[in-house]
């Protein structure tokens, strides 16, 4: 399987010592044997057709602080269109406003009948209806469990676990950052400010974490969800968002606020009261869904958010995830 | 797909009728053209070649209290042995001392190459690892997802959602009855025996609550997935089982004592103080479990026990798994 790595910051370096690493185990067990061929980021480009060592990116990277000693006149365009690749992986950082630049690498490697991993959320929250089309037109295979919730697989569960019944609807909480600063505020008495700047000395939140608590994150999210698990074919701008701010909602005792992201009766995204010790009160930084099932009760899914670490394997689960649905697929043709 | 249906009680009949009113799904989706062609209780068979409607089997059983008027000979071994079967379904009761009818209906069925679905979780219990070997033998496949939470795919989960990732424990709340009684006792001050027969007026408990009450129903889904997701061989032997009683261990203001089943260091049911508000911290009859995955952080899974509704569902979802194991295998073959 040859391999372009798009992006290399933590999640892409991650992946790439991360695919080193299990090379035996995908083997083995899952018949992968992946060639990571070209790896860029926004300094250009490395490229091995035998394989770039993960030593050797990484040290080059460190040292010159980008991929190649000097620009060897390669951009990630130019790779997608002159390489002759299995996969394109897009790790790069996250446009809200126009999606770029993962937006053109992904319909780009469509075109070219290039299979997509893609662990960044924007160009699936602007157009995910429009590349999930080309995906299908294509005949490539579109993934992107990393989205939501690399650290802990809530797409793949209700695509594979939920199979032969029917998800009604999904709600849950979707950022461990704007959980984190409302448990803080709620069950510690800090101000919003004080939390948030907490939260900030922990890692947990980010220098700038406008997306997060103005409930932008929370609604690509669910935008994605929407999309591959319940067929509508919905963007961010169907979404009705609210984030967190200082006029929590009332709530009793036994009560607790959350911000709350539902598909139905309509697309959106707010603070919630809930009722405390439900399997939606879960505190800290973690990220619940519940998954509304006609003929189940409703299950949970509970997990924290994701790191680089956790995305990236998401990432080698996809990879899995596509060499079975291409043998299926192979299956079917002969 | 030519199907025998042994058992025909809560679970059995709601399996019928699901599959009944799944059928086009199931076709169109799924490309499972069940066809139920034997249905064994105790009192006997029925039989037609053609398909049982739901109706017929249901209105027979309810008038005559058996499967058919009059005894006609058939017994679920001639069922498995004299007709022309692609897939045995179990149903019969749990009997954790033999294992028994179940056990014979199932060696029976792999023997002769027909594929099985259980949702009867005693001759797991008792020999799994030798059901498995049995079954890899006779190159069947053995499915068993309604054994553990069938109201909530655990099993699937850590099968298909984990993939490529090491899953190295498994700890969880197994018991939905329990898991009531305690919290009665815990947050509202009640009796052991107080809690146990308001869960048996709401239908929660059984009229004999033993095996959930003495942690072997915990212990029979902990070798269930122990075998399953850890690839560890055991059986219920193997597992250090206690229950619940009055003697609480201790807990201060924070805390809380639930009926924990542990995959390591040493597999056992007993009860543990846990923190209030982790993720383990679940009331009511919801079970959970906690998947400690190598390259993830912990994964949580939380959902109702099974009713017969939600059981016979997990029939369904292992239907169509099997139909996807045996075009993977074709594939391989051919």
């Amino acid at each position: 399987m040859r391999i372009a790595l798009l992006g290399y910051g933590t999640v892409g370096t991650s992946f790439h010592r991360l695919i080193n690493a299990k090379k035996n185990l995908l083997k083995e067990k899952y018949g992968v044997v992946p060639q990571l061929i070209a790896i860029c980021d926004r300094s250009g480009c490395m490229i091995n057709e035998e394989g770039i060592p993960y030593e050797t990116a990484y040290k080059t990277k460190t040292k010159f602080g980008r991929l190649s000693e000097e620009d060897n006149g390669m951009h990630p365009l130019d790779v997608i269109r002159e390489l002759s690749l299995d996969l394109m992986v897009e790790t790069t950082t996250a446009n809200f406003k126009t999606g770029e630049p993962a937006l053109s690498h992904i319909f780009e490697s469509m075109k070219r009948g290039i299979h997509v991993i893609t662990t960044n959320k924007a160009p699936l929250a602007l157009h995910m209806p429009a590349l999930l089309e080309e995906a299908s037109l294509n005949g490539v295979e579109f993934l992107y469990s990393g989205t939501v919730g690399g650290g802990t697989p809530f797409i793949s569960f209700g695509e594979k676990v939920l199979r032969g019944n029917s998800l009604k609807e999904i709600k849950g909480i979707l950022n461990g950052t704007t959980n984190y600063i409302l448990t803080r505020i709620i069950d510690s008495g800090l101000e919003m400010n004080e939390a948030l700047s907490e939260a900030q000395k922990l890692g947990i939140a980010e220098a700038d974490p406008t997306l997060d608590l103005n409930g932008f994150d929370s609604a690509a999210k669910l935008v994605i969800l929407m999309n591959h698990l319940l067929g509508k074919r919905v963007t961010i701008s169907d979404i009705k968002i609210s984030g967190i701010n200082e006029n929590l909602p009332k709530c009793e005792s036994g009560q607790t606020v959350k911000l709350i992201a539902s598909s139905s009766p309509e697309p959106k995204v707010s603070m919630e009261v809930i009722k405390r010790g439900s399997p939606m009160d879960v505190g800290s930084t973690y990220n619940v869904i519940e998954f509304n099932v006609e003929e189940l009760d409703k299950i949970y899914v509970t997990g924290r958010g994701a790191g680089g670490q956790e995305t990236a394997a998401s990432i080698i689960r996809d990879v899995v995830e596509l060499k079975e649905k291409l043998m299926q697929k192979s299956y079917q043709i002969y």
